[in-house]
């Protein structure tokens, strides 16, 4: 089942604002269902659950400005990524030819996360995952019988639990976790064009990023609040073995499909050692 | 990947009764876990949904006694059937050390189904199955990598809807279609302990019923109404080369565990031709 780390595979996540957007989901879903290779889609929640939770009277509870997740919270979320978004979108992507499959965590053991700890604070069933809680042959297993997997941000604990975990975590792990078997490019879709030199301007797009550019480019005052933590996932990332991290709107998947090794800031911004 | 047709498969149904029950459902599911050899487990809905549904503000709507699928119920179903119901199921069996997969039909376009043409009464979203909608090679990758298909009551047309499908016809077309490859057995498992001879007497269990034997069962009165379509299809998915139809309780599975040709009655009532 080893392969040549030569087979290129695309993960790629996909946050909640596509998701809301019926229109730019569309389009996302034309271009991925497009895109060549082997490829993972990771999904995030959107406000599905939020709109959902508020009409079953489940109230988003959160504190210290975290969300928690108790017992409704999971039933909600169980329902909603992994049944309503995640089904929804492995049927529309097999109407579009990808032979897609949606994942939770629990299916075939593929995500195994650890309940996060209680210390100042319970999160209730939030589940943290690396790498190592990936398990490869379950993904190589539906690669390379030609399928595209699908996962919903849920894992389990392998105890009977399902656990409500980061989306862009889980992208991030079973990138690196595949990394060994497969040259993969991670791939972060949001709603600007990649990581911007001014953020009033959404067109300064910076073209690549590497880690000795870090220091400048936080002395020019270009790195905004907040993607310093995503800059150091990248490379954390690149280290543990992906090729590159490319952050960059949801609209730009097409050029990526165009060549192996799409020109810098028609994706995005790339991000590499 | 072609078997030969002596590897032997159990296709088991539960119904929502066995859902609805946690007890039940628990002891039904430590029994599958334990069951020997290769399986796939089909699951209804329960009463779960309509809960929920009460709660969402989307009433149940019947025509002429028919349960219709609108849009919001669609929605539902699959929230509960393929997220929530589906989903929990497969990390209990997960935490049972059965390596469990929970698929709708849209997933690996494994059970492609017609909607249901609009004539008298318009369904909305339900999807009529037969076995020439089962993508048989789905199903193969599955088992022979060692994996336990766990389906939701769902299927998809192929233009990107899913489909509300009743559970007992995924049980059965599953069951015909692997039969070329597999030694079949199909288990209904349901509230009593199988077709019995006197309704009033939940020990009255008829151990076999073949064809032969449905006239002289009518004359009895032995078949109360409703029992004659089941015995019906039954017939019909032997015909189609299932090797037997078993009716039984959930509580009796672990007697199936025990030989490879369970005692009639231990089991419920065996249906072969």
């Amino acid at each position: 089942m080893a392969k040549t780390p030569s087979s290129g595979l695309y993960v790629i996540k996909i946050g909640g604002q596509v998701i809301d957007d019926p229109a730019a989901c569309e389009t996302f879903l034309h271009d991925f269902a497009a895109l060549p290779g082997l490829k993972i889609l990771v999904h995030g929640g959107g406000k599905l659950a939020t709109r959902i939770g508020e009409r079953l009277g489940i109230a988003s509870k959160y504190v210290q400005g975290r969300r928690i997740t108790d017992d409704a919270a999971l039933e909600l979320v169980t329902m909603v990524y992994g049944g309503l978004i995640n089904k929804q979108l492995v049927a529309r992507l097999q109407a579009l030819g990808c032979p897609a499959i949606g994942l939770t965590g629990a299916d075939m053991n593929a995500m195994r996360a650890v309940k996060r700890p209680v210390k100042e604070l319970d999160y209730g069933w939030v589940g943290d995952l690396s790498a190592e809680g990936i398990r490869v042959e379950a993904f190589e297993t539906l690669l390379e019988s030609g399928q595209v997997p699908v996962l919903a941000p849920l894992t389990h604990d392998g105890q009977g639990h399902l656990l409500n975990t980061n989306a862009d975590t889980i992208a991030s792990s079973v990138a690196v976790a595949l990394a060994a078997h497969y040259e993969v490019q991670l791939v972060f879709c949001f709603d600007q064009k990649g990581v911007l030199r001014d953020p009033h301007d959404p067109d300064s797009v910076i073209p690549r990023i590497r880690p000795d550019d870090v220091q400048h480019l936080l002395q020019e005052g270009a790195l905004r609040d907040g993607i310093l933590p995503k800059l150091e996932n990248a490379f954390a990332a690149c280290r543990a073995g992906v090729k590159q991290v490319i952050i960059g709107h949801a609209r730009a998947l097409s050029a990526l499909a165009e060549q192996a090794l799409p020109a810098p800031s028609a994706v995005g911004t790339i991000i590499c050692l």
